[in-house]
């Protein structure tokens, strides 16, 4: 079982509109909504590639019901959503459909109590320890102590799982000092962290900050990983065109789909670069084209050199 | 009691954000929600006023159980909404805190089955016997016969309790037919209803077609009133500045509550036209100013003629 921890979950709503206006009135035309947060991004696309997946974080109020009713409709995926007094946040996309752009609304979500955030971490405890691979996605909700990752990491650590952090800011800056086996930067949080632009360099001051590994993700020009075993650069086939939004998700599952499998890091890497493009690929924003999948997973091209053992 | 019907419910959020882009992401800082709909915004004003009020049409999926849930808790109203199996819609007004300028998205809402339509009709039938009056309010959701209103116009007139219509378009013009009582017509929907522009000479027009009374709102002018006892127009005492959200409603509400207390029009328009500018007066979107209004209701300017006898 490969365990995702969100710890500020979503209801994803997306409106289309003819054309959207500012102060003007819109008839929304199609509305669909799903579970959010980046865990549970993670989640879907797991359960998808075979494994058994089960989702911690908080969940309450209507939306945290929507939220559960659909997770506890998807095949493979296991609810242990710890309930909150607060409403789960939802986040609205407003597609505009005359210019394909989107325009993004996110409620703050609920204030996390301190008795709420001590049960999460006894639910997290039990879980931990039989998962083969933990991961930590996501902004933290109000309420949840800035160390939060730190603290998860460690105890992922002790119950001998591996465990993967994607975060940005102080809760990643923390989250790393705890010496997680990846961690899976955007280039903006790498840059972010680190002070370098320059992509390579910027990873290796990541590991010596204490991530074992780490896999920073530069959109469509694909993935620069820095690890014990060597340094590597893995590059979708094409320039792919569509709806990167989940598309840095869909890599932090195949990175943990790889690592639970014992795959050697330039097939990790290479599943991670299909699935994302795949996800970019795909119609609805967050799913991945399995067909765009199967067929890119073998084009990829992964450069890089092992360390001397 | 009185009974309000809305066949559209909603569920009103309202989002303040910084400033709003299109295309750009935003933290939306302030989150409230409120059910919605013209009958629940009446009947939330006529239990403000002290009255025993009912309210019936459709809620549905999740959101349909936090509008219900939240008018339980509303003292004086009783919840007689009928289950369909589609969600009631929502309506997302987002505020941009630096203009004050509201973009206003609305879901469609769910499809009524037949079957939905004939249980809410049955219910209908119940309660309009014990109404003291009904308020048949705002837009039908799809499913439902465009000619829905002249329906329960009959209705309640073979019950022999008054109605009061507030609605446009097609649905106006087919319940206006059916003679209900009143007709609360704005400026807008009663030169579309007569191609009048002319106020006092539209109002006739409208009564011609069928309603006994006919109130038009000319926002900031106030009340212009045709009835069979006589002519008036009712004028707030100076031009009131704020959010005019729910002040048709409001007008709505003054106009009943006076109608079962059996008041002289003079007075029951110069209460409608008071409770309106004191909804424009109130912080919050849709409640009313109670100090405002008991200033205000004393000081409307109500001209007109009587009809002689």
């Amino acid at each position: 079982m490969i365990l995702t921890v969100t710890l500020n979950t979503a209801l994803d709503i997306t409106y289309r509109v003819p054309s959207l206006r500012p102060h003007a009135s819109h008839r929304v035309t199609d509305v669909t909504e799903r579970p959010g947060g980046k865990g549970l991004n993670v989640a879907r696309v797991l359960a998808a590639l075979g494994h058994e997946v089960t989702v911690t974080g908080f969940a309450g109020g209507a939306t945290g019901r929507v939220v559960q009713e659909r997770l506890t409709r998807t095949a493979g995926v296991v609810d242990a959503l710890v309930p909150v007094a607060g409403a789960t946040r939802r986040t609205v996309a407003v597609v505009d459909a005359r210019t394909g752009d989107t325009t993004q609304l996110n409620e703050p979500g609920p204030v996390i109590a301190p008795a709420e955030w001590s049960a999460f971490q006894e639910v997290y405890e039990g879980l931990v320890v039989d998962a083969d691979a933990v991961a930590l996605c996501g902004s933290l909700p109000p309420g949840v102590p800035v160390g939060a990752y730190a603290g998860l990491v460690r105890t992922a650590r002790a119950a001998g799982t591996p465990v993967l952090l994607d975060a940005s800011g102080e809760p990643l800056r923390r989250g790393i000092a705890a010496r997680p086996d990846i961690v899976k930067p955007n280039a903006d949080e790498l840059a972010e962290l680190t002070g370098s632009h320059e992509p390579l360099r910027a990873a290796q001051d990541a590991r010596r900050r204490g991530a074992q590994s780490v896999v920073a993700s530069f959109g469509a020009e694909g993935l620069v990983a820095a690890t014990p075993e060597g340094r590597w650069r893995a590059v979708p086939p094409a320039r792919i065109h569509g709806n990167p939004t989940g598309a840095g998700d869909s890599a932090s599952a195949g990175l943990l789909s790889g690592l639970v499998e014992r795959l050697p890091w330039p097939e990790r890497l290479a599943r991670a670069v299909a699935l994302s493009a795949a996800t970019v690929l795909a119609p609805v924003a967050g799913e991945f084209d399995r067909a765009g999948y199967e067929e890119l997973v073998g084009r990829v091209t992964v450069t890089g050199e092992v360390t001397a053992a």
